[in-house]
């Protein structure tokens, strides 16, 4: 029988797989789950993109060019232009999802055995998407005390390498909230620039900015046209995940050039996502205000809330809808699946993910659980209630 | 100004690509450009599958499984055991088209820096994915003389060495429209199995055999479910390229727990074409008999006309809707430019794929051409027509 790759046995499985027999299993059990560790929104997709879909007039739904329609990428232009990202169509390649943009930009910069540093924890896909480009990460520890800011530019120096290709951030953060503020991404520029490296900025949570703070995209800074890597989406934006839609946008030539080869060996990005996605672009302003008011008082009530709880300790997010929690116990890892298998408080139960697989440094994390906070208030209310039940009857509790 | 990578640099540019250009200034003098070069047929998608989006239900476009929707594999088995492939719907991966499978597949199984045996010409776009796996592609011929059978295993086993992996077939074929009988495909099983390797089976234009040939699966065969990997996609048999929805099918668990891992990474795949593929599942028997009926009438006229102009060799194809076609010119490369940008015919011009772009070994396909019978008999007569005069005109025309 033919093997598998070492690649494919380095590939990391999802942190929040191994949970999830343990989910459907409390299900079956009758008890009701709720579901902090995802970042699936239950938001509404806008009634503009969907209408988009219902109304389709196409015959043959054929290949779109593989850069993505032109009509979607001259409209997407306008949009970052009214949000000061100076870039016209040419400069944007429509991807598979905000996850192609990110393999395409690796694959396109960055060799087999050379790396990239990311502040941890991080988006545990950048560990998948690295792997598969034969890319080693090398990260940074931000940590809770400081509510996960950028670590201090001498960190970054420390383990700078001939080998280092790029810095990946996320702003804001998936999985801290963390909003980097202008004089963070200055800082970052200033390194990239120094040390001649590129900057990709995964900035799919841009709309999701909290506290009167105004989102300072990477694609701002002058004199990094040609180390700048934004990557886009319109999954959280418009709440429609399933679409498939993102964006890899630059002002450097070669890489779109080099991205173009990659997009072409695989034909197209989705149509039906892109036309979605080029309606959407027409939603209405009063959208978003609904969307932030929810998160905002989401985010509130429950960093709040988790911080009541005995021992738990939840900063304040400034973006995204995530937030990364201490809590008091032995390994979150454990916790998480005991409170799915063992536990139940009013026949309910809750799923968050533990903060381990955010982290590529070895035993960091375990005190952590990242929370998503995609779900209704009532039920945040009901959940938070369960986790603090839970955490009084878990045996593996710390008192510290 | 940070670089590029070496496999960003090594990553083939399209076939076709190079000739766009000249493409778009034919038409913008007026000229009407049939397009031979392409594989995106006009046939209309079925209404069942445009149905099913236009009643769109859902009110938030989530993520599905990572593997697609259940409900979606669960109708792809009960297809695929009724063409006599006995698999359930956990042997099947929901793919971002034909193209996912096919990189899911090489980057499970195949090590950076090993290698894979295609007979050539083979679907371009082979060589990028393996670039970017980082994997060898290694060519054995097949010659017109021959309607590009399969070649000899002999050949096959000269080029194997250790670091061989698998082989990778398409049936029927693209470009060559070869359709693979019982017998090639049993050869093939055996040398699979006695060098231990994978062979993946692209079987995306399954739907389209000609003259009473039915098509052998490589599914079919028994005591290989180890090591046939099968590649799948809606694009061709619903004319629905666009949706970007294909499938990994293999018994394999293995392979299917691996490329697992890539498909969470990648989160899932496309929500829209998912609802479009499960509906098409539905098409009725009369949708297949006209487009049989359409491909078989285009394939039937072209080869004929072709084999009538002086000089030009076309096998009869016995499956796909691709034909590839001896011209008695110098360079089919420096022919397709000058027809699209020196010559016209009634204020008409062809484009065509050069065959070169086909091979990977070098100097081969020089005097051939893809043609994809992707138009209405209509447009093929005076395609035809125009290629014929054009060869009349050409300067590099060899009088073989």
């Amino acid at each position: 029988m033919p093997g598998i790759s070492t690649k494919g046995k380095a590939m990391p499985a999802s942190p929040i797989r191994k949970l999830v027999p343990f989910s459907e299993e409390a299900k079956r059990k009758g008890r009701k789950v709720y579901h902090l560790n995802i970042g699936q929104p239950d938001i509404k997709t806008p009634d503009v993109a969907l209408n988009a879909i219902k109304n389709l007039k196409d015959e043959v739904i054929e290949y779109s060019h593989s850069a993505g329609n032109e009509s979607y990428r001259r409209k997407l232009a306008q949009y970052y232009q009214g949000i000061n990202i100076n870039v016209d169509h040419t400069e944007i390649m429509v991807t598979t999802g905000g996850s192609e943009a990110i393999s395409f930009a690796l694959m396109s910069t960055v060799n087999p055995g050379e790396e990239v540093i990311v502040p941890e924890p991080f988006y545990a896909n950048y560990n998948g998407f690295s792997t598969a480009a034969g890319v080693k990460v090398v990260p940074i520890t931000s940590g809770i005390d400081s509510g996960f800011a950028l670590p201090p530019i001498k960190e970054f120096e420390k383990v700078i390498t001939p080998k280092t290709r790029a810095i990946i951030i996320c702003n804001p953060n998936n999985p801290t909230g963390y909003l980097y503020s202008e004089e963070e991404l200055r800082q970052l520029g200033e390194i990239v620039k120094k040390h001649d490296l590129y900057l990709f900025s995964d900035e799919v949570y841009r709309e999701f900015c909290y506290d009167g703070h105004a989102h300072f995209s990477a694609m701002y800074m002058e004199g990094l046209e040609e180390h700048v890597i934004m990557m886009d989406s319109v999954s959280k934006r418009y709440s429609m995940c399933g679409a498939r839609v993102g964006a890899l946008v630059t002002k450097n030539r070669a890489v779109l050039d080099t991205a173009m080869k990659f997009a072409q060996a695989r034909l197209s990005p989705p149509s039906f996502g892109q036309i979605a996605g080029e309606a959407a672009l027409e939603t209405p302003d009063i959208y978003f205000e609904e969307v932030y008011n929810e998160y905002m008082e989401r985010r509130d009530y429950l960093v709040d809330a988790l911080n009541k709880l005995p021992g738990v300790k939840c900063p304040t997010p400034g973006g995204a809808f995530y937030t990364v929690v201490h809590l008091p116990v032995d390994d979150t890892d454990i916790f998480s699946e005991w409170i799915l298998s063992e536990f139940e408080y009013n026949n309910q139960t809750v799923m968050m993910a533990p903060a381990s697989g955010f982290y590529s440094t070895p035993g960091l994390g375990k005190q952590e659980v990242r929370i998503a906070y995609v779900l209704k208030k009532e039920d945040l209310e009901k959940a938070v209630e369960t986790l603090g039940e839970a955490l009084k009857a878990y045996p593996g509790r710390l008192n510290s």
